[in-house]
């Protein structure tokens, strides 16, 4: 079990703020907690004798004995200085019902800060504050205001929002769909969403974890911690906030700023969290997940007694990343000989209109033998022939015999109640709509995978740090936030290919660097100005240049750059080598900092493709040697790398190395605010940073 | 009403085949039919006197008077000899229920060209063969065999599936969701969807169609029907068989080869056709079309008591083409008034987890009354102080009252029933979950932009027909189905832009040829073979050929279309004027033969775009004008016509007219299967068709 056990199975709570008066928070809260609670329910209030019967303590000091957890509902003005004393008193884990807190302007923030400075001190679990509560049916324990209590099960839902789990529950209990733990986690000053997903995770009784998050606090340590739970537990979550408009509903909603929705969709994915968007998919793939095994494989097979809706659940399977199952000789044979002249053997099995139990049961099971089926799908009109009930117990049956996932699709209104009932009891999903089988099997395939992955360590490559610290120093010493070509040495510090090349201040100094580099196809030269961004727009570069020329071009340069701007800062012009590139695609690498998850790592082609098509890829640092080889695969344009229409493959290897090697470097550096390589050149026999643009924040040198 | 009004009002109809036999098909209609029907059941049987109380005759040609309907249940031998019979009397309408015609070898399928023959002669309306049946609420008509009954309602339903027919009515009975008229359309012999969206497009009862197919019969024909009907009643249509192993699983369901997604997809968009994936978005539509106004601007405004679920809410929107509204400054101050401090009086309103009816019912009306709202969604969670059921007379009060379309979301369980049958009973849809309410709003929209559309005939240009046709009949006087090159004369007889060229066969005359078309760059030269459809690959293509080279390079292109294939048919080799490539971009306009709606015409750029990225756009021709221009909008690469990175936009008016002028092409002759001008080649001064495949079957000319 994990370190907040005790807040979810404790034997004594006190609620500080019990009160018996009507419509009162802290009185919902104790008849609430009263009703059913396995332990304990201790009332604190100076102004009562007794709560509902219980005896009531003037403080939490006064409270005789040990409290696992103390429930706090006073105002807020005196709730942080009760959170206090709880810790004074030894107690660990504090749910803060109060609201008054960042969710209501400058004095609410202070309060806020004062709450987690306390927290700190004491080594306290606090929940909140401006929280519904906490419930855990393990013990019975409702401890929230809301007007419903949960039935028990196997799913542990957390919810930033208080109004999502009171409608949760009312909906959840009309369906008797049961819950182990529900946090509603209200401001998150100290425990967030990573500390109820580790909890969970070590939770023998929970089988699903949910979440409803409007924002995610430590998004590196989230994932860490996530890609360890569900390695056994699946973590499901509806990540609001995703659209510009929901972004901007949800800051004004919980007063904080929400991440890039890339970085979410990024982290969110190495985290391993199945994403829904909503809240029918959260309980389709709840359940599913919690009551059938995972598919071996990712064949699908079909059993309905209807053509029409056979098609329209083979088109959800196309839509899927599920395949329809071959079967096997075997088992068309056996379909032949047990189903009539005019059925279908092939998938979908069309077992027909006048099909009955037995027919059903026979087909079902065949295909349950067959080793190519991963994951069955029973699909059912109603008809004169056909008990839907009798189907309903056939289904459980053969899913229980032979330990394959099982899907039903029972097309019908109320003549499917009874055995939707015996589907369910049995942790069968069952919808009308077909398409949600296939998907929620989909959703049982997507966590089979993520419960397969195995996390590399990023590559720590042999980099020369101080040399690369001394090229941001130096930026420092200029008081320059802006860095062009002038940091190409920091590339090659760590040991990401630049071409050949330096910079030169002087025409005289230019010829002589020219003939150095000149390969015989003249050499580039570039204007070196942090005040110029973009330098070809200016004529700021000049490509093939003949060494009879390279003064001359060297004046221009100049010339250019002071008739854009007169008091640019010139540092000189770079003289950089020729590199071939009829066979070169130009990539982009790239990176900026995410509020939430840190660093995010950028790959994609150069020119129209990041411009015009943005056709990009992000992933949040570090980054793996298999996440950087993934980010190649996730452009649509990969094709163009990989030898499309006659052209040589590029370098991939040398392109996943870059992408790793920026990794390392805006992981080592926080002081790196926006990174750009672009272009990488890649041509099929290595890669090279042409260029390269960032943004530090001296402050962090 | 339209032509097939009697079989959806009939006064009398007869059941050829009814008996009393339990467990019959023949049974269950007449006692569906008995049951109910407002008019007549006449009983047709050799073998028995009476069916249920009713007086039986021999055949349909002893029924005395006039019947409108007869349905027909008698074996497959003789169903086609009692159609006849019906004919013969003067039955205008006849369903077959009878199965074992195309969908049964090849007997049933020379059965079925029978019946199709005696429809013909008879100028019968023949459902079916192989259908459940017809139903009717105007009537009380059920003349199918399945065990439900329709409730009377708006909606009028076909499906190619008597199954889903069966499986919808079960579901839809369960959820008071009542139907006009619902056809099961059986193999679609004679009578297929087109015939009754037309006449469900005159109905004043029906206030939307929905259809469940497979394939659709005339692609052409169809689409010319929708779009008049769409003007005013909308087409909710489930196209099964989307994915490839839908479409092949549709296939040996229904025995029919299904066109090619692509085709469905453009062609039902041009039919003004809503399409829809799932049986839940087929009914949420349906549900708010019937009960909803059309929004007349695109804002939402969102009232809830519930944050969270109003970011969701906000999110779904941003998924959508809706928009948040914004709100006048009378709106925001007029809820500033109305509601307590701590409210958000901005787009999500959140009137707070304590409110009641009346402030809700305030908040929703200053909503109402603000003209930036084109619709508002209503979304509550359970809270203490809010009783669901008054919330929901206040918003049909409310919606009533300002004539905009709402939609609600509930979100609970069983403390909504009573809520959601208000709302239900006076056609405000409501769901749990908001993204389902705010994609209903959006198919109001969609529907709103449908009928508001205006089709624009195609353009005539003025061609030279028989020009064109006489390149075709050269090739057919070759014996060759494969056109290259040599029939760019096809082109410019259509008035597409070719370069200036010619063929030549000879050293000398492509020297002459040259010294005419050569503007100083050299000349293109290209080996003519039709056999030889790759002419890059094998070297058949020269770019750039001064003159005193074109004699050699004559040589050079015939010996390597040789060394290619010796007995290669060689007309020639075309010299053409040299573009200027500059500020040129590749497109491609082609065109192929679907077997369901005819002629496709594609657009997209060439090379890398259709090649790897497979960025092209189709449409069905006879394609119009704003219909060519918005091709040009559906591809993602676009903006590099339109001038991306500083370049000059091409011709784009060029382009569109090419891609008409090819859609009158392809009209003209049906001889063309195929047709690809790659590329086509668009500069800012005009485009230039440069080389051209095409394939025609010479039966057709």
């Amino acid at each position: 079990m994990g370190e907040l056990a005790t807040m979810f199975a404790p034997d004594r709570v006190a609620v500080v703020g019990a009160t018996e008066s009507e419509g009162s928070v802290g009185r919902a809260i104790t008849s609430n907690l009263a009703a059913d609670f396995d332990g304990e329910v201790v009332p604190v209030n100076p102004n009562a004798e007794a709560v509902l019967g219980r005896q009531c303590y003037e403080d939490i000091g006064s409270v005789p004995g040990a409290v696992d957890v103390a429930v706090v509902v006073v105002p807020a003005s005196i709730a942080v200085d009760v959170v206090e004393s709880c810790g004074e008193v030894g107690i660990e884990n504090v749910v803060v019902i109060t609201a008054g807190f960042s969710e209501a302007g400058s004095d609410g923030a202070s309060r806020e800060r004062r709450l987690r400075a306390v927290a700190d001190e004491y080594d306290l679990n606090v929940v909140g504050p401006n929280s519904l509560g906490i419930m855990s049916t393990g013990v019975d324990m409702n401890a929230t205001f809301g007007p419903e209590n949960a039935q028990p099960g196997p799913i542990s839902f957390m919810s930033q929002s208080g109004a999502f789990v009171t409608a949760v529950l009312d909906w959840a209990n009309d369906r008797d769909v049961g819950f182990k733990d529900i946090v509603s986690l209200g401001n998150k000053a100290v425990l967030d969403e990573r500390h109820f997903v580790a909890e969970w995770g070590d939770d023998p009784e929970t089988d699903v974890i949910l979440a409803y998050l409007e924002g995610i606090e430590n998004g590196g340590q989230f994932i860490r911690t996530a890609r360890e739970v569900t390695q056994d537990t699946p973590i499901l979550m509806v990540k609001s906030g995703r659209t510009e408009a929901g972004a901007s509903a949800a800051a004004s909603h919980t007063g904080t700023m929400a991440g890039s929705e890339r970085a979410y969709e990024a982290g969110l994915e190495q985290a391993g969290v199945l994403r829904v968007e909503t809240v029918q998919e959260l309980f389709d793939y709840a359940g599913i997940l919690s009551g059938q095994p995972l598919p071996e494989s990712d064949g699908v097979a079909i059993v309905t007694n209807a053509g029409g809706p056979g098609v329209m659940t083979t088109d959800a399977i196309g839509d899927s990343d599920l395949d329809l199952a071959s079967f096997s000789n075997d088992t068309i044979d056996d379909l032949t000989e047990a189903l009539p002249e005019g059925a279908n053997v092939y998938n979908p099995i069309d077992v027909i209109g006048d099909a009955d139990v037995e027919r059903f049961r026979e087909a079902i099971r065949i295909t349950l033998a067959d080793p190519n089926v991963g994951a069955a799908i029973v699909l059912a009109c109603p008809t004169a022939t056909l008990s839907f009930d009798a189907l309903a117990e056939a289904t459980v049956e053969l899913q229980a015999e032979y330990g394959t996932p099982v899907a039903a699709s029972l097309m019908g209104g109320d003549s499917t109640r009874e055995a939707q009932a015996t589907l369910s009891e049995a942790g069968v999903p069952t919808y009308f709509d077909p398409a949600r089988a296939v998907r929620s099997l989909d959703a049982l395939r997507e966590f089979r995978e993520i419960q397969a992955r195995e996390y590399a360590e990023p590559t720590e490559f042999d980099v020369d740090r101080e040399r690369a610290r001394e090229v941001l120093e130096s930026a420092k010493r200029r008081d320059t936030n802006s860095l062009g070509v002038e940091a190409m040495d920091l590339l090659s510090a760590y040991g990401i290919p630049i071409p050949e090349g330096e910079i030169v201040d002087g025409e005289t100094e230019a010829r002589e660097a020219a003939e150095r580099i000149d390969h015989g196809d003249g050499v580039v030269m570039k204007i070196v100005s942090p005040d110029i961004l973009h330098k070809s727009d200016i004529g700021g570069v000049e490509v093939g240049v003949p060494a009879e020329e390279v003064a001359d071009t060297y004046e221009d340069l100049v010339t250019r750059a002071r008739n854009y701007q007169s008091d640019a800062t010139i540092l000189g012009v770079q003289i950089q080598e020729m590199l071939d590139l009829d066979a070169a695609t130009e990539t982009i690498v790239g990176m900026n900092r995410d509020p939430q998850f840190g660093p995010l790592v950028l790959f994609g082609l150069g020119g129209i493709f990041v411009e015009v098509l943005e056709d990009t890829t992000v992933k949040v640092a570090p980054v793996s040697e298999p996440e950087a080889r993934a980010m190649i695969d996730e452009i649509e344009s990969a094709p163009l790398l990989r030898g499309a229409r006659g052209r040589e493959p590029v370098d991939e290897a040398g392109v996943v190395e870059t992408i790793q090697r920026l990794s390392q470097l805006v992981t080592d550096f926080p002081a790196i605010l926006e990174l750009d390589i672009n272009p990488l050149v890649a041509t099929p026999s290595g890669v090279s940073a042409v260029d390269v643009r960032l943004t530090i924040d001296q402050e962090q040198l």
